[in-house]
């Protein structure tokens, strides 16, 4: 590993990888973690439980803000491990001197997200650290859910066979956060897809308690979550390109500034592996909720080569899909 | 509230109270926060769950270092509700350019501190902001436990007539983080105190399951958790000055800073209100235990004048120990 912390530690792809395995080298037996986005604990009931802290540039954004998002990526963490989520913790670290009107609003995009997630904050912490020591507002959100008898959702148990669903288009997050930073023209255009997956996930099980492997494609982008399901699981998986849809402009945006919107961090899109026989009527169901109204299937799981996820070209040509290698977006979330 | 956040908003004192009311009231029905130190939520097993971040310079302390707090702080919030602590998260905001050799170090020290707790951390998750967005490393731990059938322990539970017993001297870990920072000579007499207490609280409810109120003095100091249990109880406390062990570097270096010790962060001490009968037993039970060795009944709980609370000196007169007003020693934990 380097000997520093780089940028492209916190950037979702292949030097995040190491840094995780690093640390849970460093935890060791401390440590009990299977590398999705939640972990389900015994108990009682099965529990899930998740952790994310959001550090995005700027707080407020079209479509969101540090709020809406800190809701939504932990109850949708808590989604993808198939879990119904249930509480939140909040914890806030404060740049002195922060205007309470924007603390304010971002406390009031949390309630929203939360009565629209049907989640409760029911714990947290404020730390406040002086003028320069901290970029402004970070927020860290855990969740806590409960695993419904039956339900055994992973990114190690993606098969052969299974058809791979994708929720909607790809990009909007991070081209939408980029465009607002960067004082772009054309911002006016784009806008960020946070929004909580919770009830999405719920009408999918409804129809498909199999569901074998679902996951929110963020940092990193598609591209690298489906690199990660094929190492995790083991598989091939071929995606047909022109199945995945991606909005006009955020196609422009990515044009302009050359990124691959396969890359770019989404904050409410889902990727689900499904037994192919169940796929229809996934989707189907699906296109039934608000966030669900764009799915598609869009490629299908292969045992060889395993580890490879494939892209076919429009053209009929197929390429590789690597992992997220450097540090394309920083602080998108 | 002022229109901007101060460092005394996060001191632990009225300003941070102040701050907590305000968010809590933008939350609003999205929020249900008894304003305990972890949150007891229903289900099959009362679970307990809390969070905290930890924004400590510098990193490194006689005693401990941000790790070893991040554990400890959250393992004695959820012993503080009574709960067996089982499970952490753990989430990292990284400053780019931070070097991989402290990183290894603080997350060592974390697998330390759990493996001495008895916890595992199951989820985490990793940020890397740009140099100059974060000072170092901030650390989010939240918690998991679940609650014994039958124990009840809240701070809105002093009750009049109940001993209030301290496990320990007070104001070691401020000083010592104080000392550290400042490069004050005398640093090397000084140490933090930063310690996990869910085995001795574990060994008190074992003699008295019937605990009122258990709280871990951290940010504030002893008289403002006191404080906070004398408001949420409605209660009078009075605390015997001459009983409170201060350790003779810390009132050293109180008295060259001019800071009071009833205000000086602890991270390894607890405060009890127990049922005067049995109170005891309980110090009996405490002294056998690693971090109870110095336990004391330091006072008592009466009716009147509520939600103040009095300090009995060693000279027979009293005088009133209000709550924390304005900013002591920011980022100690």
């Amino acid at each position: 590993m380097e000997d520093r912390i780089l940028m492209a530690h916190g950037a979702g792809g292949r030097l995040s990888h190491e840094l995780v395995v690093h640390l849970i080298n460093c935890l060791s037996t401390a440590c009990r973690n299977n590398l999705d986005d939640a972990s389900v604990v015994p108990g009682a009931e099965r529990l899930a439980f998740t952790t994310d802290s959001f550090v995005v540039t700027p707080l407020f954004f079209p479509g969101g803000d540090v709020g809406r998002l800190a809701v939504c990526g932990t109850v949708n963490d808590l989604a993808m491990s198939g879990a119904t989520a249930l509480y939140l913790s909040l914890s806030l670290i404060i740049e002195e001197g922060l205007p309470l009107v924007e603390l304010t609003r971002v406390a009031t995009s949390i309630r929203e997200a939360a009565l629209e997630a049907r989640v409760y904050i029911v714990t947290g912490d404020t730390k406040v650290v002086p003028h320069g020591a901290a970029d402004k507002l970070f927020i860290n959100t855990a969740g806590l859910g409960t695993v419904p008898e039956g339900i055994n959702i992973s990114g190690a148990f993606a098969r052969p066979g299974d058809a791979i669903i994708l929720s909607g288009s790809i990009g909007d997050h991070g081209t939408a956060v980029m465009a607002q930073r960067e004082g772009l023209r054309f911002s006016g255009d784009l806008s960020s897809d946070c929004a909580p997956l919770n009830n999405l996930v719920a009408a999918m099980m409804t129809v498909c308690p199999n569901i074998h492997t679902l996951r929110d494609p963020t940092r990193g982008g598609l591209a690298t979550t489906l690199n990660e399901i094929a190492h995790q699981s083991n598989v091939n998986i071929v995606i047909e390109e022109s199945a995945v849809p991606i909005n006009p402009p955020v196609q422009a945006m990515c044009s302009l500034l050359g990124l691959d919107p396969f890359y770019v961090a989404n904050e409410g899109k889902l990727v689900a592996f499904v037994p192919e026989e169940k796929a229809g009527e996934v989707v189907a169901a699906m296109r039934h909720e608000r966030y669900g109204a764009q799915a598609e299937i869009i490629g299908a799981v292969n045992a060889q080569p395993a580890t490879r996820v494939t892209l076919r070209t429009p053209l009929g040509t197929t390429r590789v899909l690597p992992m997220l290698a450097g540090d394309l977006l920083p602080r998108i979330c």
